[in-house]
């Protein structure tokens, strides 16, 4: 399942900008895969974009719709329908993680079928994988691992990859959720794989390479998030990593979606990921540490920072307010 | 799903006693609940129940023809096949848990449809399960959580059941594979859930229940089992465990099926599964230790256990070979 390049992006009538990030995701990470916005009216997003009709964007040579916004109620609208019907008649490949899918629109799907198009549903898998064997595979591997969900974790793993390209690295970011696959393309939706068959996945996302590449798997859940920690399990176990990151967003109260449940401590974190990370992989470090510190103004940001630092003995940065450099800097040295 | 009883256990031409293990687990934990076996020529297994025709069975209150036995090669033979729709048209259900499904055999479904009749294809999940939301649930649970696969989890929390049954304590056996759930008749056959919701699940399955009641949760996998942790974390974690039996077999070289992975001490097993518990359940527990001694001569298991209770502190028991007391008596002093 590689989703046709480049983009038109589509952002509907997204009501914010927040509603809109798949595309800001795809529009920050891989700008040169996306032609341009397509906007319905009273839409309140935009990616910066040049805005285009589908017969523009074709002209550009977009190749595939992207849904880039979530859409209320989980339903598609008669607004969006048109332009999706129409986009598929221009010849246009479409591409959701939504958890309705488009393969279920019997309008949609005929149409694909009429035109030779494809429907990229990302919510669900695209392939049968195996269970996995557990068989070291050359090349290198590094996991963002959370203190809770939702912390910082595919956008670490991106802007280490972007770093990594920079410096001329073997380096590729391996998606595990349905914005990262529609980021990037390709790649597994982890939390929709069969329980027997998730560690399979997770190798088969990430087979063997050359020793000097580095994969940089995105992480999904925390193994402290009760409702999630098997699919954590799984990527550590799975993936083999060499290398984890530790990833936190410092003004939480509670595990999101459970109250009740404190975070736990970045030492805590450290101290269960790493022995399961060794069950895999002997051989694996926590090599670093990356927080999300939007919350904070940038001297409380420096002296956080500054503070795990001196606690944990690892470089501790937020890779979007100060770079991905050290991180980075701490892999090479693996 | 609820599989009716009694049953009629179908051992088909299964070539030895291990083929049918399935048979001998509903004989060895619910004796009341089959009224006899069906035997094909050249069966070479027998679970010392009345040989019954279908018409005897049906006569004996039989509800459900059980297949108790695995099949070669994944396809029902035509020997299989005549039998089993023979039981269709006199009225029977019929349970499975092999891969390949009643379901989608044409000529099963229509024999079901046209007679009323039940397939109960336990390999996969009848119901939608939700989330988990970690919220604390009344009653007490206990798991038992293993050094490897098949090391005897499921026997141990069968064993502990029987033994709480003859005391008159409140305990539930929670089926979570596809043996238990033929055994008990209903379950969630966890290794073919969706992974985001695994632990929801679980959680589904040991609801709120009174305060002295113990669901003694079948365990599945290790979380030192690189191919299947996931499940094992979703199991610890939305099962919320007040106490943890470890399970051992003491004479493996490595991880089932992982060659080059060697076995965690049950020390190891202790200090990495108990944080995790505590996650969800800070009060929960090691409260005992279950090996499976079949390896081993009589005196080498007692000094193999003495020498485990005396390092950890805690009551080790080979329960098929010494009974599950000791353990049903921690429970009780939890």
């Amino acid at each position: 399942m590689m989703i046709g390049k480049p983009y038109l992006l589509f952002l509907g009538d997204a009501p914010d900008q927040l509603a809109a990030k798949v595309a800001q995701g795809i529009r920050d990470w891989r700008p040169g895969d996306a032609v341009g916005q397509f906007r319905l009216p009273g839409c309140g997003a935009g990616v910066g974009l040049p805005d285009m009709t589908l017969e523009e964007a074709k002209a550009a040579g977009a190749k595939t719709l992207v849904i880039g916004v979530a859409n209320r109620g989980g339903v598609f609208s008669e607004a969006w329908k048109a332009v999706l019907l129409e986009a598929l008649e221009a010849g246009f490949d479409l591409a959701s993680g939504l958890h309705n899918l488009l393969r279920d629109e019997a309008d949609l799907a005929a149409a694909a079928r009429a035109n030779g198009c494809r429907l990229h549903d990302v919510r669900l898998p695209g392939e049968r994988y195996p269970i996995a064997n557990g068989r070291r595979r050359a090349g290198k591997r590094c996991l963002a691992v959370g203190t809770d969900c939702s912390v910082g974790k595919m956008y670490t793993a991106l802007a280490m990859e972007a770093e990594m390209m920079r410096r001329g690295l073997k380096a590729t970011f391996r998606a595990t959720g349905q914005t990262g696959i529609l980021i990037t393309g390709s790649g597994v939706p982890l939390d929709a794989v069969v329980a027997d068959f998730m560690a399979g996945a997770v190798e088969w996302l990430t087979p063997d390479n050359d020793d000097d590449h580095w994969d940089l798997i995105e992480g999904q859940g925390s193994l402290f998030h009760v409702s999630y920690s098997g699919v954590t399990m799984a990527l550590i176990h799975g993936g083999q990593p060499d290398a984890l990151i530790l990833c936190h967003e410092p003004t939480r109260s509670h595990m999101r979606g459970l109250p009740g449940y404190g975070l736990p401590s970045l030492e805590q974190l450290r101290d269960l990921a790493l022995p399961i990370a060794q069950v895999a992989n002997p051989a694996c470090k926590v090599v670093g540490i990356s927080v999300n510190t939007k919350a904070l103004g940038e001297q409380e940001a420096l002296d956080y920072l500054a503070g795990i630092e001196a606690r944990m003995g690892l470089p501790a940065v937020d890779p979007f307010r100060h770079g991905a450099g050290r991180l980075v800097d701490a892999l090479e040295a693996v």
